[in-house]
């Protein structure tokens, strides 16, 4: 699958010039994940994230599979990203190793029902090469991504974790980091911004926290292509209600426009 | 009159957790000004400032004084600032020298109906230190203000503005900078930080133009106490409208108060 600084996936286009918002699932069961879903689906997010580290059933890859075909049939034409996030990255403990995740991913890929799988780049070189060539074969595209929620490394560091991820193999290449003051949340917008013209991917950036909240209003700007957003829990900190980031975005195309 | 880090002028706060808004009045006459005072103060905006440098008869004080005292009848309690912006900092050109320019200043400032004076702390330094004193002592606050409307300066440069600005006496310091690309737009956000971190007085600032416009909406974040937004005309480039500025920082509000 050839890879583009602009990726359009069921009508919805990363890199554009206004991000798309993702609302993440973080049910832990099959009835919650869909119930959840028919919620989120009615606040109109771009892009749904199934956080399946909130799955309780996560070892049991039939019923990863199960609820993911129910949940493609309940969101309509929005894509969903797959994403098992380890605890060493903020996600939740699971009885996985990681081996496992990797059978896991394999399975999902295969289904054709996950537009995205999420994977860290941080993970076994060998697991991550093993994602990015099944996804691939398999038609999905891969977020390689990374995660700080302990604190902002600097700037060079932060651009070459994007450049890391597409040279790597990703798709579109995420870095979301914590800032500890107001130079750090300035930081993760430099380094988006760098990357931006340097990157032949898109790329998703947010400094996290209420004092990183701005950046998932005005990371497009600098090259962001995806905010998440709440739909009806959040899966990290600062994360605001999709209606609100919609009519921020709303006011940045009208600014945008204007003289 | 004691300056500090927020000032509270008729009920506004500058230098609290949300910067205040401002909107211009660019009339060319008295008729203008006031009707477009009436239609402005409908949008609700916490503060006017007055653009005399668009006046026509602002070669003729008593004109001057005599609109001014109209205009605080007309916009109830909102503060008033007054300011004429020389042709070298993006004005319009007027009939006075600069020594009729102080001399205006003294006027309007005896009559108490202005509640800040703008003057561009690079004008002749005695004038400069005139306006300061003859404002303080008719208890009128001081803006002192840098605009550059060809580029934006480095970082330190726009930092010493800043400073400057509060060592020649200013009560509240204001910078205005135009990006050529996102770095700038970020060059002014941390210089807005830097400065905040060690000035005594509140600060305005802003990146003009559509590429700085998001620097009008999220620069409270960074430091600054104030925005100019459309109430009928713009004064400069990427001004957006009251109500779109106001929604972004209800927006704002609420990602602060969040997790």
């Amino acid at each position: 699958m050839k890879r583009d600084k602009v990726i359009t996936v069921r009508g919805r286009t990363l890199g554009g010039d206004t991000p798309v918002i993702c609302a993440p699932l973080v049910g832990r069961t099959r009835e919650r994940v869909l119930a959840e879903a028919a919620n989120v689906v009615a606040k109109k997010p771009d892009v749904i994230e199934w956080r399946v580290d909130f799955f309780e059933a996560i070892g049991d890859t039939a019923a990863v599979v199960d609820t993911l075909a129910a949940l493609r049939a309940a969101v309509g034409d929005a894509p969903i990203i797959f994403t098992r996030r380890s605890t060493k990255e903020g996600g939740t403990p699971i009885p996985l190793d990681d081996g496992g995740v990797v059978a896991l991913y394999d399975a999902v890929g295969a289904t054709g029902h996950a537009d995205f799988l999420d994977f860290e780049m941080g993970n076994d070189p060998e697991h991550v090469r093993r994602v990015v060539e099944t996804a691939h074969a398999q038609r999905s595209r891969v977020i390689l991504s990374y995660h700080n929620f302990g604190y902002t490394p600097g700037v060079d560091f932060l651009v070459q974790r994007f450049l890391e991820a597409e040279r790597l193999g990703a798709d579109v290449a995420k870095v979301a980091v914590m800032p500890r003051d107001r130079a750090d949340v300035l930081a993760l917008l430099t380094a988006t911004a760098t990357a931006h013209a340097k990157a032949g991917v898109p790329l998703i950036s947010m400094s996290m926290g209420p004092l990183g909240a701005v950046t998932r209003m005005v990371g497009g700007l600098f090259g962001s292509s995806l905010s998440f957003a709440v739909g009806e829990g959040s899966s990290a900190p600062g994360q605001m209600p999709i209606a609100d980031l919609r009519t921020v975005y709303d006011v940045i195309g009208r600014a945008r426009g204007g003289g």
